[in-house]
């Protein structure tokens, strides 16, 4: 018998092509298989013998599948900026999708999905040749930021009213709220890309380059004050609107923002229906206006928001905005839609530095142990019964009762069902309450 | 206003780089925006004007973000071999493995997760040189065979007893009596390696030529005989054995399997044992013995087995096996280990086939639609309020009541709550019961 109590593992996923499902995160200490791992020294292979089932003394040194390579390392580790998701880390993965879910549910959001790759050219048409250049992102992996994430979508698409964007911060907070964040903890910064599109219009700069000073003002707080206006003037804007457009971004407050830009700035309408809607809503405190929000995607062209950490340790939980023009990018009719992305990684690293992520045990619950290799097949019947009436069972075999009882406690069963000879033999089992200390004999059938 | 519902869409999946979530798939008509497909023909950039937001008379003339590109044809269709799950498909996809995780959980297996990549280096360990030519599954499309595609994995890690094999076969049993499928539409059929093994032993068939006849016989039923033999022969394998192998694949009865084999025959005892638990689980009518089934992967080493339609019009439905040799492959110590895969697009197909595909319909319980534009407001918390409390919420705002009232009934929304000034000046709504037809006024606090 192995060291370790055997491991069911249940693996939901794209796959890539079937002959290639990867084991090597078995290999991994996350799952749990007690084995050495990081850099495995394969063996030299100058044999072309290969793996057969029988020569079990041959074990101990593997016979390399490949060939041609005289000694190789292979690293078992996740792909740089990847994870693996061990039980535990499913767990509360699966919590955190459901809590998207059922938010998305009470907005009437329907669910959908879409390959994980497309073409190459629909990238290119969305943000430019030099995407082209990035696998996966390949950008340096920061906390919370990876290469692999998960991402919880959620867009209105045909709606131009900024009830779009409202509906969309409901929906953010409601999440925070049943993650038990609050409006202490968390803030929501508002602003519209159409401030910045005054601004340029008020210096006379050229429309062609507005996204590219989006993308440029975007990384004020990442460069330096200087470094962002450097960037400006190489952009082809002149130093007076270089510091008009810093000193607006500076703005945190809206009617100073209306003193700038004007009573019938459309900009400022837009943010004002905003607050108010969010007053009716009941998520005013969440909610900020905050000038120097423009994300970093060149497509947005209205609202954009991002919620902060108010602590001020983690960069944007989630943002997104208003992209009335990114459809007819790709030769479509002009579609208003507004949307957010939330990643999975930094809202967990959130939950735990405030201490909110919930302790999810596993959910075993009964556990079926015959006291003799001969009652194999009764113990089938047993727990073939059990799961047809519902309950979660797991059958432990070839090990000590005692073994059999820590590991009942330790991975927290609610039931032990002890098959032995005597009891069989009068169409009975055993069974051990586990929290109650409970032990009493019930017949098979009404075992329930 | 566009002449579409507006839609609300969630999308839940990992996420390509940050800055290139591919909207791509709102551009197909499975999402249910009513715009031009296909092979768009995108517009010639000689100019250098980007998108802004205020030139809606451009809408029309869509502006390129990329350059250099004089006339460019995107195809916005999925790329070959994966599919878009739109609303309707994605219900269908989160039933199915609702239904996965349900009978994971019955059987106390635990979720795990691993990343969509892993390193070229391990998947040449576990595959030979030639997978690197591969790419997300090059080959050819056939029904149900996709290039990405979703998998139920089941593994068992730690158990050499044929009772592992028993396990996995009575959670595919579970999942098809939940599905609503008999053991008269599907059948398991189950083999042993280890009979070609002793097979290759009879002939003194050198051990590693092992892997290599199981690949060319799983190709029996494919291939014809006749080209089998000549790959065996073409192999090194001996005609007089290339008969015997074929030969003792065509058995189709333990006790003429045993007659072949020996009494002794390893082989023989763990089909024996698996058929006798299978009887106690009481799932025999599920099972067959069938020598042919070897499965294509190289890394089996005990019983294999597949579910087949036994109408004969697909392929394998799933199938799995004993890998105990998988892990030291890997240079780890040796882990008894096996597993299955069920893959959701033969499923499906087959569900539909049987008329088992259940309709699961939207489910969105209030629409509250605000009477005049002024109540945008009070609709607002009206909304708030109801999703507070638990209901799924759509709000409806710019289109006429009677298109409400229809939107209603079709995507089966259960109550339509009017906010009128009336009504809202006395505290009160407008509630419409759309299965009763009941109409009533109720204070907003009161509303549930």
């Amino acid at each position: 018998m192995s060291a370790f109590p055997p491991l069911r593992h249940l693996l939901l996923r794209p796959r890539l092509p079937l002959s290639l499902q990867p084991f090597a995160p078995l290999l991994r200490p996350s799952t749990a298989v007690p084995i050495r791992r990081r850099r495995l020294r394969l063996l030299s292979s100058s044999s072309s013998s290969t793996a057969t089932q029988d020569s079990a003394d041959e074990v101990a040194e593997p016979p390399p599948l490949a060939t041609g390579k005289e000694t190789s390392v292979v690293d078992v580790n996740p792909p740089r900026g990847t994870r693996d998701f061990p039980p535990e880390d499913m767990r509360l993965r699966n919590w955190l999708f459901q809590n998207f879910r059922e938010v998305s549910r009470l907005l009437s959001f329907e669910e959908v999905d879409f390959p994980v790759l497309e073409s190459e050219a629909l990238f290119i048409r969305k943000a430019g040749e030099e995407i082209t250049q990035q696998c996966w992102r390949y950008e340096r992996m920061t906390r919370g930021r990876r290469r692999e994430h998960y991402q919880w979508n959620m867009d209105i698409i045909g709606v131009s009213k900024v009830r779009a964007e409202a509906e969309l911060i409901h929906a953010i907070v409601l999440l925070f709220e049943r993650l038990g964040v609050t409006s202490l903890d968390v803030g929501i910064r508002v602003s519209s890309r159409k401030v910045l599109q005054a601004v340029l219009q008020m210096y006379s700069i050229p429309e062609h380059l507005f996204m590219e000073v989006c993308v440029i003002v975007d990384k004020l707080g990442k460069l330096s004050r200087e470094e962002v206006e450097k960037e400006l003037m190489q952009a082809g804007v002149l130093l007076e609107a270089v510091k008009g457009i810093v000193e607006v971004l500076s703005l945190k407050s809206l009617s100073k923002l209306e003193e700038v830009l004007g009573s019938d700035s459309e900009a400022v309408a837009d943010l004002k229906r905003l607050f108010s809607l969010a007053e009716h809503y009941g998520y005013s405190e969440w909610i900020t206006f905050d000038a120097s929000v423009v994300r970093g995607l060149a497509y947005y062209t209205g609202i954009v928001f991002e919620a902060f950490d108010r602590a001020g340790k983690l960069r944007a939980i989630c943002g997104g905005g208003r992209y009335d023009r990114l459809l007819s990018t790709f030769g479509s009719d002009d579609i208003p839609a507004c949307g957010f992305g939330f990643g999975d990684a930094v809202i967990v690293e959130f939950l735990k530095e405030k201490g909110l992520v919930p302790d999810i045990a596993r959910q075993v619950e009964d556990i079926v142990f015959p006291l003799d290799v001969e009652l194999e097949g009764p113990a089938s019947k047993v727990v073939s019964s059990l799961r047809r009436k519902g309950r979660s069972v797991d059958l432990i075999e070839d090990k000590r009762l005692k073994w059999v009882f820590k590991h009942a406690e330790r991975i927290n069963a609610s039931r032990l069902v002890l098959v032995g000879n005597s009891e069989w033999q009068r169409g009975m089992v055993r069974v051990k309450n586990l929290s109650t200390r409970e032990e009493y004999e019930i017949k098979i059938d009404e075992l329930c």
